[in-house]
């Protein structure tokens, strides 16, 4: 898998001058990746862009770490005869027209995977956008070459089993909130390689602290599990097929299909894994667990800072929903909140801290019930609901919370309402330093659950 | 309670000068709504600039259709007789201090309720932001002024049981996607007017379309349910302190209380009250009925138009946990469709139209396959994932979308992942033509079926 992943020389079956062709995409990234160690291929050109072109793999300078196809479906088995004979082990097929578009494709796919096989040959897909390495800077795939710049590298593995989701997701990504990514990987059709092959390596892999992974099949469950239960990174899935309809679009079988994403869904807790059931929801799910930290506790105790009596009310039934707590604050916890609150109020959980920030400003008083709470060693982590006031992004000293955070190692996750580019902003700021930040109070009680769950 | 909503006088008690107070903000708010027919009413004050200042309502030059009170709540049972003795019938308490602060304020409303019951009069509130009537752009509440441009007239109602997080929904939604509301109220303790009495106004209220509630108690169930039940326009409620936890914030009685909320659960769906757990799916979902058209169908018939199979798989199983289905296609929709497939591709439901479009291009794929799946006789309504790319805004013909959705009375409701600020122009566009659009696909299915259950 190392081979795919950092591949010191690739070659393109497939490379194009044609600027509206994604085979240009792939071209422009892979040259960017690897330089003169990437070697393009197309029998019809001399050169793209003063880069000498290929006719063949076999005519290659040396045997590529990789070799990415991007050719019609039905010249894919010959160009894989040809990478085996150049002694080629790692092959990503991006090319569409196999086990998706029904027999005929199937036949092609078979044929691939019989010339791999008698040459211990790994493939990969097909069907799919292939891989991008981020720390690395190493792309194979055909993802517009334009929007390099603005990957940013972190944490988290992206495993996708579609390739137009693959390209929204990133897309989504990274046009928005800062999201570190540490791979990301379209997997396809997965006719070889599938999502075990991905975990093994990313529970391995040292950039990568959080995976997850979009799925719409399983093919070793009993491997996946035993994998996922064997590391300390959280695993975020989406499964689909949960369903009937979902499986075959159709109308049968119910009970029998029912019945199996209940077993799934057990086999999923038992190995805490985080399942989730939106894109969306994945995206957030998993970026907030690599901002945050995390320790396993039997029953997460959560102190709940809040704005409004009417969060906190909602919050303590989304703690109850996930089987979680509200934190039973220490006489000294108590104490030290009441110092900053108003005289005619008694603080408890959930903290109500408007009355006291009207007396006391916002700065004082978040940073004084933040400390007394992350301090409390009933608290095992903290929800803080937040009113983003326009233009008020100074309303947390953002370094001392990082210490804070650093210190006591506990979840600390917000939920933001109010005005919008406030909002945003406190949002990049707080995540910066380690608070993850949501926009529902369902999402941050489950993402505390999840950070409490596991690791 | 048309006095409430629709008030052509008022008076001010506790009106100040003090721009950092919330009295100065309702001063400017009541005067810019009411202007000559606005009192505001301070025993200490002359003036507030250049306003004249009564010193009781006693002394004000005519009876004012209702008062708002922001005074420390123990002066409040005085200022309330006061208002009796002026004949005064409606009044809105915004003050805190009451019921929510133990034994004391509890007897301070007892007061208030005794006086206003001998006298035929209305409390609103206590503990509250008061209303705020957006097409008449009269508002009573001590919102910032400053931000009353922003509030956008339109079909939904909002009412809160929590004057925090009122201001933070209206803060949040005024700085966000373009929302358009009727009128908005904040009910704080509900010690007379209550949701019930909210719910009677707006169902025979012509500016409004849908309601949104978000309730932490229910006092007259019955009355609530028969009145839910009567009216077509739909109804959004977040109905919080659905477990012990949020109850209580304590742990008790675990049994009995989640009794109730089943209980609660079924009268909802009787009722066809859309149940949403969550501050911004309740705004989301209300917004999206204001957008689309809805009928009421025994089991929706649903077409998916998807960029990505994983998408479709995705769809389905959600539109299986809703108790709607995938629709059959007819066989002329299938050809029509056909016409703009690439050869080696036959369309099905979900319709996956990326090969289609790399083929003939956006607008012309979305407007074909959307005309034939609106007019399918078999489709109820039509979900439609969309990829933003970057800079095309103009990947649909919007007044022809407009025209299907008029012509057809389909909910159409899209999905949209991809490029961030496309993604939000294309929104915007599309909402303006009657799609509502959301930012995961379970909300998307969801609100195809709120359109679909009821109206």
């Amino acid at each position: 898998m190392k081979l795919f992943f950092e591949p010191q020389s690739a070659a393109l079956l497939g490379a194009t001058g044609n600027k509206f062709r994604p085979g240009y995409q792939l071209f422009k990234n892979m040259e960017a990746s690897l330089a003169e160690r990437f070697y393009p291929v197309n029998p019809n050109l001399q050169e793209i862009e003063g880069k000498k072109c290929y006719s063949s793999v076999l005519e290659l300078p040396e045997t590529p770490d990789v070799a990415v196809i991007f050719i019609p479906a039905n010249a894919v088995p010959q160009a894989i005869e040809q990478c085996a004979q150049k002694g080629v082990k790692a092959v990503i097929i991006e090319s569409a027209g196999f086990e998706e578009v029904g027999e005929e494709g199937r036949e092609l796919a078979d044929r691939c995977l019989h010339i791999a096989s008698r040459n211990q040959m790994r493939l990969w897909g097909a069907n799919c956008m292939g891989m991008i390495n981020v720390h690395q800077q190493k792309i194979l795939s055909f993802m517009n070459s334009n929007w390099r710049d603005r990957l940013t590298a972190g944490k988290v593995a992206l495993v996708v089993q579609s390739g137009m989701l693959s390209a929204g997701f990133l897309m989504h990504i990274m046009s928005r909130t800062p999201f570190g990514l540490s791979k990301v990987c379209s997997i396809g059709n997965k006719m070889d390689v599938d999502e075990v092959d991905f975990l093994e390596y990313f529970v391995s892999d040292p950039e990568t602290q959080v995976i997850a992974m979009y799925l719409e099949s399983m093919k070793r469950g009993r491997k996946f599990f035993e994998l996922a239960k064997s590391t300390s990174k959280p695993l975020v899935v989406l499964k689909s097929g949960r369903t009937e309809f979902g499986a075959h679009a159709a109308r049968s079988h119910t009970a029998a299909l029912a019945q199996d994403d209940k077993v799934l869904d057990s086999a999923f807790r038992q190995a805490r894994i985080i399942r989730v059931y939106g894109m969306e929801e994945m995206m957030e799910v998993a970026r907030c667990l690599a901002v945050s930290p995390g320790k396993v506790v039997p029953e997460a105790r959560v102190a709940v800072i809040t704005f409004s009596g009417g969060a906190g009310v909602v919050c303590s039934d989304e703690l109850h929903d996930r089987g979680m707590r509200l934190a039973p604050l220490k006489p000294e916890t108590l104490a030290r909140l009441k110092t900053v609150f108003p005289e005619w109020m008694d603080p408890g959980n959930p903290v109500d801290v408007y009355p006291a920030i009207e007396k006391n400003g916002p700065v004082k008083v978040f940073s004084e019930s933040l400390d007394a709470l992350m301090q409390d060693e009933n608290v095992d982590a903290v929800f803080m609901h937040i009113f983003a006031i326009p233009t008020r992004e100074d309303m947390f000293q953002y370094e001392k919370l990082a210490e804070m955070v650093a210190k006591y190692q506990k979840p600390l996750v917000a939920w933001m309402i109010g005005h919008g580019e406030t909002a945003v902003k406190v949002s990049q700021l707080l995540e910066k330093h380690g608070i993850a930040v949501v926009n529902e109070i369902s999402k941050g009680i489950r993402i505390i659950s999840a950070l409490t769950m596991r690791r």
